[in-house]
């Protein structure tokens, strides 16, 4: 019976599933392993470290695997992806294949057939897949100049609304929680803290704004709702370049997966999101729940 | 004859002017002496020298000196401020008056009067003094989350306008500008660049922004002129500001003075400012250049 790994190492976590042909025995999680953040060393140690304890976990000797499949962030960098198959080669037998972060999370949504998929966690992308295999793309620039409608631009988009009404004499939820979340004592602490150079992770303050819109915050509301229509907006661009494609057929492009903690735990974003989508295109389908990625990289291993 | 030093200490440089009672004899300029971007001792000698040298331009003793008068940005830190007094006052003679780099550029408009003056450099900030000396103020944020219509915003925005283009197939200028501007390859290294965790100083970009709409690139044209939309949007909320308090004249919100690289060295961008401020208030007169900010903090000085 053939024995599978399957990997989803983004920006922010790495998890590892041990499966075979049926089922999943083993799993492990384990801090990023992106080479950028954490250096090439502990980036080794801990990719190494997660296969070791889901292999442990679901007692199957590393010598026995089969296939591995890993999502990578960053796979768009050579060097990276030969670090990644260095490094689990040392550890597990069998062969290696390196997708994109948002690769598995497409294969876990289609299992290699078409459709399209929405991913907005701490950042943002979308990604459509035609019949013939072809694949188009929007977003997914990073929190600085892209990544509308993410957990990042989330955090972001609050501090600025907040900040605006607070020159309109507004007075909203969202800076006192922000403030508290970060230990501050004031609004210069606040300020400076936004803007420091080494820029903080705004991503994390997207559930205190969510928990500000459950209260009835109005500013709060509206960033979430513009999160879901910014995200409505890149998704209506991957349609308009799938239809664009003589390849592609009109049922490529009539459902949409999603993914990540702001399509998945911010209901009011998902809503927004579906609405301005069904305005648009009555016909789209939506899917009820979001997709795990590691289901994509397991079928992948599986399958080969 | 009374001897007076003027500082504009910002974010990016600072500068020094000596003068008497009626003209600057001599002046110098130095990087910035923000402890928080270079350190206390670095500043510290930054901050002496830029005096001494100007003094030694001026052929004036430096125990000769009546009254200091320094624009200070971060003044609203009080231990930043005891720094400026302490080591001023190992240099120079006589009185010292810290006051913000925003309030200088106010005095140098209106020196002591009621108007109003937006600043758009690296950053931007509207302010509005009424007769009985009450002052509103709006923005100033900072990069991250304020500062709209600023050059670090225009940068960002730039940059976030380029990649959307990119994603429907719309070809720009920027992009490939700014990508020569930073000396990369291609645009996965402009898309790293962008968003390393240690931010980029995004307003060096403005420059290249205007350059390309001179070129007629529609994309850079739209981002200046949302721009300078944006800062009308800050003057007029100071105006509103201005009108709700009962001290506050007809006349104290009928003049706009400005300053900063943005608005002095990118017409487009002040073009686009006065033409929403005219369409919503036909009577605001706009002054038809920069104010000096040192102008004011000598004046200041001056005065006392």
């Amino acid at each position: 019976m053939g024995m599978y790994l399957g990997l989803d190492a983004g920006g922010t976590g790495t998890r590892c599933w041990v499966a075979d042909e049926t089922q999943v025995l083993g799993c492990a999680s384990i801090g990023t392993v992106k080479i950028m953040a954490v250096g090439e060393e502990v980036a080794t140690e801990r990719l190494k470290r997660v296969i070791t304890e889901a292999a442990k976990k679901a007692n199957v000797p590393l010598d026995s695997i089969t296939r591995t499949c890993i999502g990578l962030a960053g796979n768009s960098s050579h060097a990276v992806c030969q670090w990644a198959e260095r490094t689990i080669a040392s550890v597990a037998s069998g062969e290696i294949i390196i997708l994109g972060d948002e690769e598995i999370a497409l294969e876990a949504a289609f299992q290699g057939g078409p459709g399209m998929l929405v991913i907005a966690g701490s950042g943002s992308n979308v990604m459509g897949r035609c019949s013939d295999g072809t694949r188009v793309t929007a977003g997914g620039y990073g929190p600085m100049v892209g990544d509308e409608g993410s957990g990042g631009w989330i955090g972001i988009e609050a501090l600025r609304a907040g900040l605006r009404a607070r020159d309109r004499g507004v007075s909203t939820c969202v800076l006192r929680e922000i403030e508290d979340f970060w230990e501050l004592d004031d609004l210069g602490e606040l300020v400076a803290r936004a803007n420091q150079r080494l820029r903080p992770d705004f991503s994390e303050l997207c559930m205190v704004v969510a928990t500000c819109a459950d209260g009835g915050d109005a500013l709060a509301i509206s960033v979430l709702e513009r999160a879901g229509e910014e995200l409505a907006s890149q998704v209506s661009l991957v349609i308009s370049k799938m239809k664009a494609l003589s390849t592609c057929k009109v049922q490529d492009f009539s459902q949409l997966a999603f993914t990540g903690n702001v399509l998945g735990k911010i209901p009011r974003v998902r809503r927004s999101m579906e609405a301005h989508l069904s305005a648009m295109m009555p016909e789209l389908k939506f899917a009820d729940k979001p997709v795990e990625p590691l289901e994509g990289a397991v079928w992948r291993a599986r399958k080969g």
